[in-house]
């Protein structure tokens, strides 16, 4: 999507240097929103360190940067041992993230099958594909949902207000996002939207990241604090929710950011659409009840303790919002039962949580 | 409560000075929960400008800092005209604050119907009444609550985990506090509690005031996201909620810092008991449908861009949280329908929602 009028992909490889010395280069995400700073990455070694401080984040960048950072790898040594040590050091940097092993698995399985003079160009090229694959998925899921949105502005007959919690937006993908593709989706296409971004405690991820890439691409939101959300739903100004997943059950139970059921609970009292967005990868076909089954990462309570912003001197800094020797605590996901949900968007198609079996044959004979 | 081991009310006359140069000392709560400052005010203006820059906060507060700043004034000059000009500027002092009002009209009855003479020590008189009564309602409130905690302890059979929104506690009252009196009452009668403590974005007067307080009492706690507690509750770790309220209206709606609604929501969803702490002063009986008739402020939305804490070389920092030029919104109340709400506690004793007039006639027959 757009930042300053020009159009930017999440991760790119840097296409005017040399085969053998091309370089990766990524927007560097924990300077946003203060500061916008694409850096090089240029060996898996910093491609590691730019997913464990998380310059790049969001499960499908994740992916997307593993397989560039097997690339680099290549670059320097194309042996099957640096093959093997490269996907062993990419796989430690993050270790709960399914994209993450899933891009480099892919990745070993392409270039060990190839003698060692070709794996340079394949790495390259695979990992072009990946992202490219995202891409179009995330394109596809804006599509499905553009059409919902539709439907419900021609019932509504005025703007559309939608409220997204946390970023699944196109930093946290390479291209589009997935909960803020329909919206991207629908403002290209001319249809008037308004996006009420949550804060999204503790990490602020809708403050910091949402509400950046939305300005960016222009288009209208306003941020509130997480609180906020189920009082604008009683009063008639949230037209539907749209969030993203981290896990989808086959029953349609949802898995997201921390907050996200309270949102549900609102929208369910209100009769406020909620939707969430996902790639089809994201169903885990394993588990039928989200809230026994899924575990919930606890995160550090530094989180909740300490907060970032700019100074008034432009200088980013963190300070401490409680009290020295109070506990925090920090779960990071919770699950928001079907039977709130009132669909699930994908690259397939939109469906009720209960049908997505059903959706996934029909679309796939 | 206790500061330090040392028990502290949040505002009392400086009794040592001779009548006539008295003085009220209260504690800067802009300092709070980095800094515990007290400091003397010695007139009308600075008890304006405490209240306004929310030195001293919390409706009761408000009050009672009104009736010692009417007992400033007439230090200063017991005229009349005096009087009144004093009771004039404190009223303009925070316009909305109910209590404000109450407490100045109640000493301006007082002080106008006496001689000159005799107003300066029935101005500090009244105004330490006006303290006491506070005291006694808010310690009722407690007791009532306790029984409500002991019934539910005996139950469970374990410590009770308490869920609580905002700052209720002794910091917006003179002592005790609303919400958090009966945990107070409950810790100091030797029943194991423990209390979740909601940050409450945007002021963050959960994580600041609220954990203070009950860290200096020694009470256990810890503080969460707003986000976290439908989480928790989903998993058994909530065995009750206990908010205040701002106004709760005849058919026992609670309008109350913004996101009680979403506890209430998930509290309804997994049946934990959800109640909220009030004086029946703060029964609104003209009112029988809040989520139409309550107006409900809108804040600067500079609260919600913006949040302060301390940083790492011990100065207190503002830093911008939201990118430039995003808008942010702050509503900065909400109403949970009595529907979701299990009791009203009072000083009069606790109740369904639809049974507050009941209540008060048979309590007051």
């Amino acid at each position: 999507m757009k930042v300053g009028g020009q159009h930017y992909r999440t991760i790119w490889p840097e296409r005017s240097l040399p085969i053998g010395s091309q370089m990766v280069a990524i927007i560097d995400q924990t300077q946003l929103p203060h500061r916008f700073v694409t850096q090089r990455v240029d060996s898996v070694a910093s491609m590691v360190n730019a997913i464990k401080t998380m310059q790049v984040r969001g499960a499908p960048l994740i992916g997307a940067a593993a397989a560039y950072g097997m690339a680099l790898g290549v670059n320097a040594d194309d042996s099957e041992t640096a093959i093997k040590q490269a996907a062993h050091d990419l796989l430690a940097s993050r270790p709960t993230a399914v994209n993450l092993a899933w891009a480099v698995e892919r990745m070993l399985l392409v270039l060990l099958a190839l003698p060692e003079r070709e794996r340079g160009a394949a790495a390259w090229h695979e990992a072009a594909v990946i992202c490219d694959e995202d891409v179009a998925i995330n394109q596809a899921i804006g599509q499905h949902g553009l059409t919902m949105l539709r439907t419900l502005a021609k019932e509504l007959q005025r703007p559309l207000n939608i409220l997204t919690h946390c970023n699944a937006g196109w930093l946290a993908t390479v291209d589009w996002g997935t909960a803020l593709s329909p919206i991207y989706a629908a403002h290209d296409a001319g249809l008037a939207v308004h996006v009420w971004v949550d804060e999204t405690r503790p990490r602020n991820q809708g403050a910091s990241l949402t509400a950046w890439e939305l300005q960016q691409h222009g288009v209208p939101h306003t941020v509130i604090s997480d609180n906020a959300g189920g009082h604008l739903m009683q009063h008639g100004r949230v037209d539907c929710v749209i969030v993203g997943a981290d896990r989808v059950t086959a029953s349609g139970d949802v898995c997201n950011k921390i907050g996200t059921y309270l949102k549900a609970l609102a929208a369910f009292d209100n009769r406020v659409p909620f939707y969430a967005a996902v790639p089809t990868p994201t169903i885990d076909w394993s588990m039928t009840d989200g809230l026994r089954e899924i575990p919930i990462e606890e995160r550090d309570a530094g989180e909740v303790a300490y907060m970032t912003g700019m100074a008034a001197d432009g200088s980013v800094q963190t300070v401490r919002v409680i009290p020295a020797g109070s506990a925090a605590a920090n779960p990071a996901f919770d699950v928001t039962p079907a039977r709130l949900v009132t669909g699930i968007i994908t690259e397939r198609g939109i469906c009720p949580p209960g049908e997505l079996q059903r959706m996934i044959k029909e679309a796939n004979p």
